[in-house]
């Protein structure tokens, strides 16, 4: 078999999936996903997946086409036949196919495509660091649910590339949310700071990973916003997400971050994190 | 031939269109798309579309498939094939083809798909006028661009339909923007407001049509925002779009607007407006 892949309740090969171009998910965006890491062969954090899966799909009123318990079974099958041992399972449900119309039509049925996909682990990234530069953040005001209404975070992506950075630090009005993938965390004098999970940024699996390994280690957390200048004042910094895991950002808008090498807490969060994947 | 439609450059039948689950399209609303209105087998204020489209591609740094002289002519050719003449055609282009990232690939391919459909003109709304509620806008910060991330207008809209009402007139702190997917315009003491095009609405075509009748007219025009009170004061109200032409807003939030009647400026307008689409 190619590419095996999960459409609707059935794992096909990739190249049996024809998507109609009246699938909402294509001419609206009107859709979610969500995206589980696999390590060692297993899904990561499954359950805290599910529930934000759940979450959104309520929040956007799309039903699961079939029972979460069934779903999650079938991804379970869908990794077993992809036999990836690192990497991502990426999962999709739009509302449906209907005729374009912006008023949501009763009775549609959403449509469901899943795929696991190899992908290393940033061994370079998590060891050295990257480069980020900031940018006005200007997404919609439910930036918690987990959407296909991905553009602007694809754009202010670009942009930061355009500028020779890695990856980009959002605001608004200089308070800072997260970034086009991932959450970011700031170390000032001991102290991590992070956006609290409301409607402003994503509820990152991998930032409640990160919270509650730090409480285990002692180290205070505050979830409040903070601003660009704390940002530039950080001793240190790193982004949260189900890829790039924990990874430090040594360098912001040209300047270094504290030494301009990840910081020990930093390496402490990560020594932590390598824990719960082993 | 089952309905024709244009996929790539080619007028196929929309049965043999499949489009691929990797289209950055399907899994980040990332594309772009412009509805125009055919009237007696005739495109509708086509240049102005044209425009909007070249402008929005270039917003997101989406390169047409094809010159846009060339696309026009397609255009007029599935016109032609489709025998509509009342309806719409609908051109959306997407990004491309890839494996899913956030970082926006070189050298993508354009997936360009377009369709004509038949629509009558919404002559009862025209007439007797609609009812509409107030909500927070939430929607992203370049409401200017008309792309496929489309998912608050539709929750929008949906939302509206749950409290009674026809449409949804989304305000910013107060500050009436634009409605679901048309502009919004009232009606003071003969004084014509409208939200400025500016980054917070869509540049309407059919909203440009009526200033410029407007001032045809003789009617003071001031393009600045005005906020829900004044939206409650007003003595006319209606919406501008291109299937919903000028249509009265004669309810809104529950209390009527003016006598609850469609306004004489209104009126004015709307035959104006006859006599351009003859």
């Amino acid at each position: 078999m190619d590419q095996p892949v999960l459409f609707q309740d059935r794992i096909i090969s990739k190249q049996e999936v024809s998507i109609s171009p009246d699938d909402r998910g294509y001419v609206f965006g009107d859709g979610i996903y969500e995206v589980f890491r696999i390590y060692n062969g297993k899904l990561y954090e499954t359950e805290a997946h599910m529930q934000r899966l759940l979450r959104t799909a309520q929040g956007v009123m799309i039903d699961l086409p079939y029972a979460p318990d069934m779903l999650l079974q079938r991804l379970q099958e869908l990794l077993q036949r992809s036999n990836v041992q690192e990497g991502i399972l990426y999962l999709q449900i739009t509302r449906g196919i209907a005729p374009r119309a912006h008023l949501i039509p009763d009775g549609l049925k959403p449509v469901l495509y899943a795929y696991c996909s190899p992908l290393d682990r940033p061994h370079e990234a998590l060891k050295r660091g990257i480069s980020a530069v900031t940018a006005e953040d200007i997404r919609w005001h439910r930036c918690d649910l987990k959407t296909l209404n991905l553009l602007p975070n694809t754009l202010a992506r670009h942009a930061a590339k355009q500028r020779g950075a890695d990856e980009v630090i959002m605001h608004r009005d200089g308070r800072v949310t997260e970034c086009s993938s991932s959450n970011i965390m700031i170390v000032r004098d001991g102290v991590l700071r992070t956006h609290p999970a409301d409607q402003w940024i994503l509820h990152g699996i991998t930032r409640q990973v990160v919270l509650r390994l730090a409480r285990e280690l002692a180290i205070t957390v505050v979830e409040e916003p903070f601003t660009v200048d704390d940002l530039a004042q950080a001793d240190e910094a790193f982004i949260t997400g189900t890829t790039s895991e924990i990874t430090p950002v040594i360098e912001i808008d040209g300047r270094q971050v504290g030494s301009g090498k990840p910081g020990e807490i930093t390496r402490r969060l990560q020594d932590a994190f390598e824990q719960t994947i082993r």
